[in-house]
């Protein structure tokens, strides 16, 4: 990896041609420059407070003809969330990516890992991403899915399994194809043979009943996403999609907030999956014994029901030692899961690879 | 129409939820906010000269805890770009949807029409949005293509016909789903019985030549994009989708710089389109002897070779003079073509319009 790399441009969220701004160096050092003629004080502001390009804020200075600028790093690879603060307007820039984060639209930049091409837009064969919308009859909206189908889904008369794929607080059902390049990752194991054909369905994990407080960020009892995965969200799929439409060929894995989803939803409804990943989230407290309505209380029948049962998290996640935590109670108890630990904070690099270690080991005879 | 209205909520580009910025009211005036606390003088900038919003800027005030307010309209409905400047800085709101246009990422606003629903997303079977990417081996990118597919498009085996439909100037792919509500609007007819079911391909109309200046708008004479559609866009949509692989089961459309591109690579091609639409651009100095290489030069061999000749404009667009004139002198000559005209300017507004105009009389037996 890494040498003879052939990317191809592939564009961004709004746009299918790469924006200029902002410059990412070789040396991973990172500029960005906004035009404010007449600002008084410009910052570039990282969005949470382990972010790869530091903690910030970064001053930025006045150059030429009212254009700010400030080279920072270099910047870890991976993606980092960050927004601009003109004279204390938080805002995004013009010609920069825009992405979905921190409950809004929010700038990310994108810095190469040179060891790595994994998650790269390779010229291979490329999936579809699907917008899917139907109406819940749960949250009486239009609600939207966006479903990854597997080069040649549309030829092959072959069922696919499925994996249900969740984000994180604030984000949305799309930042795992776009922050996490989820359907280029699938693409490339796919290409290599690493990785049965599957569908990923990427639903949004804020599911707000009718007349919630916040429909765009319901509370944990306002929210009934579980309900809708169960009942909603999987029938369709099984019923739209040509999947294998038993527990063992379907799994729910998520990151963060979305990895609570996914053991809560995945392990309390052992009859509607048989894997179940938790990606830098959950395991605080846990107690086989209790926890999940006790269902991995037997490890025998727990190994018999979960087929995969995976943990992964990156060792400077201020949510690691929950998470080491669940998987050093899990190997003392004889329980059988995967876990995989890597340099990292809580963010999307950790993510990418997570996803890369877990898609291979489902679904497998 | 306009009555017993029932919208679902279908939330904006990057976020399945609506967002709070700008407030529109129920009487069409539009309030923006931004807080901005030090800042010395914060404007909303609507983006071209015919914007629905009015010309502006419009100068914001500072109110409460260095938010800035200003309201204004009422604004005409429809859809209109604008961004925020705050002392000088060209920027966007966290907190407002994001499109793409201008060759950038751009503020836009929707104004409900009380008297229209067609372009609504309705309690009615939606078709889904399929972004699909394959390896341009003109253009050697990574090229991406979002595809309509009608409901029940995976169960039916019957195959479909196909319109491709292109956007304007500095917008995208993305363009004719967000801003133009294609997809709802092609989900309403259908439901209605007023539409052949039928793909409806989007792709970007510009493709630049490797090594050109700029990648992102190449110029006329860089950009490959007639190219891509015959050689390699048509032929990959018939293998990889369901279609009624012939010319008069194919049209080709396109709002203004995409209007022109649908007359020249339709007309310029009757051997792969049977129909070609043209919403408010091209037209200029047509002469049916010469023009598209005198295709429609024998009256009665174009209506022979193009089932349907279409043409629409907004009666207050700055290039309505020369839309109206192409539709007289086809007229005057006795070539078969259809013309629809109505109040607007160069807006979105319109291209729904002309798009439900169109499209039921595309395909008809």
């Amino acid at each position: 990896m890494g040498t003879a790399r052939r990317v191809l441009p592939a564009g961004g969220l709004t746009s299918a041609h790469i924006q200029p701004e902002p410059m990412v160096h070789s040396d991973q050092r990172v500029t960005f420059r906004i035009a404010a003629p007449e600002a008084a004080s410009v910052q570039v502001v990282p969005r949470g407070d382990d972010n790869g390009m530091g903690p910030g804020p970064y001053p930025m200075k006045k150059e030429e003809e009212g254009v700010w600028r400030v080279t920072i790093g270099p910047v870890r690879p991976g993606f980092h969330y960050y927004e601009f603060c003109v004279d204390g307007a938080r805002c995004l820039h013009p010609h920069a990516e825009v992405y979905w984060g921190w409950g809004q639209a929010v700038g990310g930049v994108e810095v190469p890992d040179p060891e790595l091409d994994f998650y790269d837009p390779k010229d291979v064969p490329h999936g579809e991403l699907r917008l899917h919308r139907y109406h819940s009859r749960i949250t009486d909206t239009l609600r939207r899915v966006i479903v990854y189908t597997p080069p040649g889904y549309d030829r092959d008369g072959a069922a696919c399994p499925v994996l249900y794929l969740q984000h994180g607080a604030g984000e949305s059902e799309r930042c795992w194809s776009w922050q996490g390049k989820a359907n280029f990752i699938l693409d490339n194991l796919l290409a290599e043979g690493h990785a049965r054909p599957m569908l990923v369905v990427m639903a949004n994990g804020y599911a707000a009943r009718p007349g919630a407080a916040d429909p765009g960020r319901p509370s944990r009892e306002e929210n009934a996403f579980e309900e809708v995965v169960v009942k909603e969200l999987v029938p369709r799929i099984d019923d739209r999609y040509r999947t294998v439409a038993d527990r063992q060929s379907r799994a729910i894995a998520g990151l963060s907030m979305g990895a609570g989803q996914a053991l809560r939803i995945g392990l309390g409804h052992p009859e509607v999956f048989g894997s179940v990943g938790a990606f830098s989230g959950g395991g605080r407290d846990f107690d086989p014994a209790t926890s999940y309505g006790g269902v991995l209380a037997d490890p025998d029948r727990a190994a018999e029901q979960f087929r995969l049962l995976w943990l992964g998290c990156g060792r400077q996640d201020r949510l690691y030692d929950g998470a080491r935590g669940m998987h050093e109670t899990l190997e003392a108890t004889g329980i059988k899961h995967g876990w995989f630990e890597c340099d990292g904070a809580h963010e999307w690099q950790v993510w990418r690879k997570c996803l890369r270690q877990f898609a291979p080991l489902l679904f497998s005879e």
